[in-house]
């Protein structure tokens, strides 16, 4: 028997056979080649054969995960139609005389590495694709045959290296029990994967490939992150134990849905959902969110090849206000710039672009695109309860410079007798140091504040999270960023009728959620699959405690310390992480 | 008559007659060379010959402008002989066909961004270098003689494009009475040249070489940043008169330089330099600085090809501490990385160098280069008041990290044998906000702060100052950081024997002196030609009056609120800016 710890990327626990799926490593051919033309036949068949193949899957994929997972398919098949893709390859084989196998290769891998550099969960999705897409048309090319998991005889746990789209669309998802893998985190495709199979996984194992065999009996505990392989009796009997727990809790979170996110002691909040596309509502309300508490709008943008015009914003920003007619939909203007490029909008390259033009500053450079996206939203608001949120605010400066720019829309719609939402409430993210610390003076012209923790945190800390050197410095729960979040609630909480609700990471954090309450957040966003969890820390605490382990927290020094302090209170309070 | 208004970049007035100064604009042959032997010969002439001009200037600048402005020239010298411009000059030549003059062109352009680029004065200083001696061989290539201003039969004020430091280095400084240019900033060289001889310069008037003529009689007003060219009698009047009032406020100066900087309720502060090597002990000494408050160390790393060795960095530590046997000298630890690389350290590129891996973090990850640094400062310690400061803290955990690194190096000393102060004074730079927000925890672990606003304001407002597309939003005055600063500061208030010091640009600010007195700073520290006219302002308040003003800003909406109420007050007390 033998214990590895990874990262936790699905919660639960399984106990099964483990299967190791040995994936071919593709060997690409680096010399010149005398006849390009043939390279290129080569390539174009690759093509055509993946083509075919990903129709299957597509269908596969609709009929066993829905529509959405089926779309990641065609998302693939048009990287296979993409100009810059084929052109790329062609131009390597023509003008490089490289195999078709090494120009695939070298332009897969170079769309790979400009995508898979964003810090956005959306970008690392599309570099995922890529590389999947890529590796597809090679094998195509050196006519190599995966192993197939579409067929299982028994129940089993999948080791791999990493899991693509590819293979886990054909996974015989009635006999696939949990996933264990050499790499990986919680944004990679197998964490999101599993955690909408609803499956543990632990990835991140680092060589757990080698040393596990095909038919070892084993254990993926999602709840510790750990792995056990050929577990002893007393082992055994413990994780079943520890399953059964767990299963009892799940139950649990399934009948909070229609209930309200309240204290023991009444102290309600509201939990909403982060959303980048309409279709994104339907997980909001089947989780029990109230609303959305951000809408990133740029998916709109970044989806297209074409600046998205008026109407097109207007019937989308329409429909996700039509799927909650009762709670808030908060629209986010249009966040672009730092890590994030639109094709049809050329950026200089910046020295530091999380410190450039982005967001708010780009849209007031811009003010005829940003027009068009206030116009959209305004005359969207008549459809239910539409509130307007700036992001990267450094200073009521640029709040009213952002109303002075919505007042001319809203000018115009009056002289062109369309209607709107005069009381449309305004709103900023808290997301630069400046405004959390100045909180009290951008009080006075908005209606809300929404806490972005990532950028937050980024810049409070001075720490590009995405760097490697230095991401081990990204820490929210360090005292100064819970010490900003108070800032900032206690602002809040001297207004009528104003809130404070918070989008990033943090607010699905469920070992951030007592602190958070504590701290007087009135209103928690995050994405869908959190919210039963955050609910049921919410309904099994007092608000009073909430706020003593908050003020105990703010007195602490390190937020190693807070973290282990948190957890501690947790588990007095029989609550998962 | 018409006025002009312009960047104020060295102050006082003068009155005289106007010289354009218009410079040959260089055309270069793009075209290729069918003999590149013949171009070689041609650079390598222009090579030979921009030496003998160098040595000719070198010596006038040393006799006039004294060894460090000779020095100037010497390192213009040294890019002559710098094999990466020469033979990159050479390769242009020779692989490309490109004309000697084209080549020179392109190799110094490429060169003067790679230093243009880098948010130091130091680096800026050598992309001027660089861009002149650049020109200098141009114009040797295709013969072309400048204007010449070292003759000059009266007093003028010089009209220009720009000034470079030959431009300067031949001037008749008898004659030359001030400068007004089109382009330029209080940080470009000939800001830098006007402050060094004392003479008003405005800069950056847009086209200021277009709009006079030479023989207008104009008046440069570095006071106000107005440039009033032919004026009227009663302007003329006028403008006599604030000279005369200016020249009374310089006497003044000077007279305090040996007293306090006490105010007139008798708050003391202590007035101190930032320098970068040992000879910058002089000037400080010269203004009446009672010791260092940031001494630079990178710039011995910087100014060598291979890592200063302990000895070497001991040296330069002792020369310092012996320069003020009775004040404290504040050594702040290598601030390499971000902007600044050094030759011998290869570092990744990254995508937000300035949240990345900078200063305290890439010393954690290069102990060994660390160690040499803090034995050479251990061991100069008992040669004065040495205080170590380390730059880029972000929290709690790094200064016991870094302190634990400085016990080792003492433990080591004991071992050898190798004295040293035991109670050397251990601080850290508060630049990052949560270092801020988090000063009293801070604050347990040492003994002093010293707040660096430069970096404090970028990362506080999420603003690259170096990016021209969002500068605008870098205002040290905005209310968050001065609420920044009042936290650092309220800290140290209840410590025995703590202080807080400041180093950034805004310590030497005379529109943010009375503020930064109010706000309980101790200890400012600032570039030597300062030091004078912040004690005259301190000198001239009450310790009382100046923390009301403090306390009204911090009420304030916008750093332009505060500074208009700033210059209002000031102006009241009859002082300058």
């Amino acid at each position: 028997m033998f214990v590895k710890e990874g990262i936790i990327a699905s919660p639960g626990i399984v106990i099964a056979k483990a299967l190791v799926y040995e994936k071919v490593i593709v060997e690409v051919n680096k010399n010149k080649v005398e006849n390009p033309d043939k390279e290129i036949e080569k390539f174009q068949n690759a093509i055509k054969k993946s083509h075919e193949q990903l129709e299957t899957i597509r269908i596969q994929a609709i009929s066993e995960l829905g529509e959405e997972e089926g779309a990641i398919f065609e998302a693939h098949a048009m990287v296979l139609d993409d100009p810059e893709f084929v052109e790329g390859v062609e131009a390597e084989i023509n003008d490089s005389h490289l195999s078709a196998d090494n120009a695939v290769k070298i332009v897969t891998d170079r769309f790979y590495e400009i995508f898979d550099q964003m810090d956005d969960p959306y970008f690392s999705a599309r570099a995922a694709d890529i590389k999947d897409v890529g590796t597809r048309v090679l094998q195509n090319i050196l006519g190599i045959v995966q192993a197939d998991l579409s067929q299982l005889d028994e129940d089993v746990i999948i080791i791999a290296d990493d899991l693509t789209p590819s293979d886990t669309a054909q996974m015989d998802k009635k006999r696939v029990k949990g996933f264990a893998t050499n790499i990986g985190s919680r944004t990679s495709h197998t964490a999101i994967m599993a955690r909408s199979l609803e499956i543990p996984a632990v990835l991140g194992l680092c060589d757990i490939t080698e040393t596990v065999k095909t038919g070892d009996l084993m254990v993926v505990d999602g709840l510790t992150g750990r792995v056990c392989v050929n577990p002893g009796n007393e082992e055994l009997e413990s994780y079943e134990k520890e399953k059964q727990k767990y299963l009892d809790y799940l139950k649990e979170l399934e009948e909070l849905k229609d209930l309200d996110a309240i204290t023991l002691d009444g102290r309600k909040v509201e939990l909403v959902g982060n959303i980048g596309e309409p279709n994104d509502a339907a997980g909001v309300l089947k989780n029990g969110g109230v609303g959305v508490g951000l809408y990133r709008t740029e998916f709109l943008y970044m989806n297209s090849d074409v600046m998205p015009g008026e109407e097109k914003q207007f019937a989308a920003y329409r429909s996700v206000l039509e799927a909650f007619p009762d709670g808030p939909v908060i629209i986010r203007t249009l966040d672009i710039g730092g890590d994030k490029k639109l094709p049809y909008l050329p950026m200089d390259d910046e020295l530091n672009p999380f410190l450039g033009l982005r967001a708010i500053r780009l849209c007031f450079k811009e003010v005829g695109l940003f027009k068009i996206q206030l116009r959209a939203i305004l005359r969207a608001s008549v459809y239910g309860h539409a509130h307007i949120m700036f992001p990267m605010i450094s200073s009521i400066t640029e709040v009213r410079q952002a109303k002075a720019i919505l007042q001319d829309c809203m000018k115009e719609l009056d002289d062109e007798q369309i209607a709107y939402d005069k009381d449309v409430k305004v709103g900023v993210m808290i997301e630069i140091p400046s405004a959390a610390i100045a909180a009290d003076i951008i009080s006075k012209e908005v209606d809300f504040f929404s806490i972005g923790t990532n950028d937050l945190c980024q810049y409070t800390l001075a720490v590009d999270r995405m760097n490697q050197e230095v991401s081990y410095l990204y820490d929210p729960f360090n005292p100064a960023i819970l010490r900003l979040i108070q800032l900032v609630t206690a602002t809040s909480d001297k207004k009528d009728q104003f809130f404070t609700g918070m989008c990033g990471e943090m607010a699905g954090d469920p070992l951030a959620a007592i602190l958070l309450l504590g701290l007087g957040l009135d209103e928690f966003s995050m994405s869908a699959l959190s919210i039963p969890q955050i609910k049921k820390i919410i309904r099994s605490v007092r608000y009073e405690d909430a706020k003593a382990i908050a003020t105990a927290a703010l007195n602490m020094e390190t937020g190693e310390e807070i973290m282990d302090f948190v957890q501690e209170s947790m588990k007095k309070l029989n609550l998962y992480i």
